[in-house]
């Protein structure tokens, strides 16, 4: 039986003719596209210039066995867009670079770039170039994105001042539970064990809050509205996605900005189907939620002189807005728990959440 | 015995804070640098942006077997470079992501890093952000650079009309010679096989020959001083670099421009290093300088009526150029070998130069 026809089947030309047929019309600003050594594009007019780069690895940040193709490529693509959204940025062009393994089905390459195309699509985002590359490896894919802000709206992790309040947008641990629940499922293969609820339920029947997890992990949605609006009505001091979790996010904020964080664990936003999941199987909701990395969402401080702004953000961002906690003199991230324990020091939480990934 | 500290042994912000010690201080166009989310940027004034990506897979676009590391990390900034060139392109900055194996050395970590920010300081280009990851794979290097340069003057591959004459920068062939005595050194490992002379020499005195084909593959430079020139001086109608070898260059650019070329084998300029080392092992120079990849130079068209440009593009591009044909009006490329036998039609080698690698 012949195996499915595969990106090494195909000329480089090929794969980019492919990749085109899935991209609008190039704007006008986009002077010359792909096909040249590289792209020319005219700048946004009295704005800066937000860059960021991101690289998804299979067997790293995502498992080809349970990640379809077309949440790869979602997924390289919202990355990225987080991090526009956590600067206020507006997204305005990407490039596309992916190390493909031999064996990698034509029909998953177009998947992938699908799942990319419709995320930039929507967020009108336009892929102005990339790079197609063989690899013995994994695949491997690195996107570039440019994003624009007004020179002095720019959000960055380095601007909370002690007694600013700490927000959260969304809710916390969907998607850990989503990618626990995808694993359960993976591993218990045709035996068809219960995800997320306690009773055995057949595949065609999967209850919402498991497909709601799932969806939360396998395609991320940036923040974007809600940064651009944080943003431009200045109602945020600091910034940042919480692409590596809640604590590290504390951590990294705090040192920035050179303040303390204590935030109470009662009010952290953490989602009832985490909950679901996590109590079911269980384990702690709360150390998930504050541990795992795949929520995306953003953290952010608020002078209290500019609350008075948030609402209108909120609105406009699209996405609940929840105080979790106040930026402090003395530094540290401190974890106040309900019942009145003595607060947990979150830059010692032995997660290893820190570390080189 | 302990072996060397590895990546595997660091966290990512040692690593960054590795990356920072090589760069110099940011100019103060950048507005917030590497440690955020995302780098912010003032855009240059009154130009367009030229941006690409590439990528370089240990295995595939280099061996750590005999390129050293910071080799690497110069030729993963080197082949970007070059695709600004054949824009008319100033670099401006760069974002460097890294896939690392586990067991990569901290010092050949550094080593890439060193290679890569010695030659962004030689061409005033700052880099302003990235991203680390492990890899279960090979050692992968993405590459984004952005240049500029003004509006009219960028350079494509679509602007040759017939009747334009056909140019070559530098010379050709070095590169594959160098390449070819890496291997024929690595495999002889020990035995101490002459390479590049007829006679067996020790390591210590390699001859000059060797040593400035080995460097012309290790560390390709970039031909942006001739590229600029080309592109302010308005000399060269259509340009383009030579990252996939000569004929390749030739197909795409006539395809591109809708125009055919005739080429004279007799007029390339086949470096006499090249020749030494093919001959010497009863390779075609010719073949090689053909269809080898990595020389890295610019193949460009002239308009008769600019012809009287030229000079001052050369002068100042610090490089020779050599006029190789001519571009008609009947489509394809030909290559005319000496002695009057029929043109080969470059397009049908079948070298697979133009295949997916």
């Amino acid at each position: 039986v012949p195996g499915p026809v595969t990106v090494a089947d195909c000329e480089e030309r090929e794969l980019i003719a492919r990749i085109r047929r899935l991209l609008p019309p190039a704007p006008d600003w986009v002077l010359v596209g792909i096909g040249d050594d590289a792209a020319v594009v005219e700048p946004a007019r009295n704005r800066v210039e937000v860059l960021t780069v991101d690289a998804l690895v299979d067997g790293i940040h995502f498992d080809r066995a349970f990640v379809p193709p077309d949440a790869i490529g979602h997924r390289a693509l919202a990355v990225n867009l987080s991090d526009l959204a956590a600067m206020g940025a507006a997204p305005r062009l990407a490039l596309l670079s992916m190390a493909l393994p031999a064996a990698l089905p034509v029909a998953d390459f177009d998947a992938i770039v699908g799942g990319f195309a419709a995320l930039a699509a929507r967020h009108r985002l336009h892929v102005v170039g990339g790079n197609l590359t063989r690899t013995p490896g994994p695949l491997t894919i690195d996107v570039t994105v440019m994003g624009t802000v007004k020179r002095r709206q720019a959000l960055t992790r380095g601007g909370a001042r002690p007694g600013d309040d700490v927000y959260v947008s969304g809710s916390l641990g969907s998607a850990a539970a989503g990618l626990r629940l995808l694993h359960l499922a993976t591993t218990a293969g045709t035996e068809n064990h219960a995800i997320g609820n306690r009773s055995a339920s057949p595949a065609s029947t999967v209850s919402p809050v498991v497909e709601s997890c799932i969806t939360r992990y396998l395609r991320p949605e940036p923040r974007l509205a809600l940064g651009i609006h944080l943003a431009r009505n200045k109602a945020a001091s600091a910034c940042m996605d919480l692409s590596d979790g809640l604590a590290d996010g504390l951590v990294q904020m705090a040192e920035a900005s050179g303040v303390g964080v204590i935030v109470d664990a009662d009010a952290l936003p953490i989602a009832a189907e985490a909950r679901a999941v996590f109590d079911g199987h269980s384990e702690n909701a709360l150390a998930q939620a504050i541990t795992a990395g795949d929520d995306y969402e953003l953290i952010f401080t608020v002078r209290p002189r500019t609350q008075r702004r948030l609402a209108a953000a909120e609105r406009r961002g699209g996405v609940p807005i929840t105080r979790v906690g106040r930026c402090t003199v003395e530094p540290g991230v401190a974890l106040r728990l309900p019942g009145g324990a003595s607060p947990i020091d979150v830059a010692a939480l032995p997660q290893g959440f820190r570390h080189f990934r």
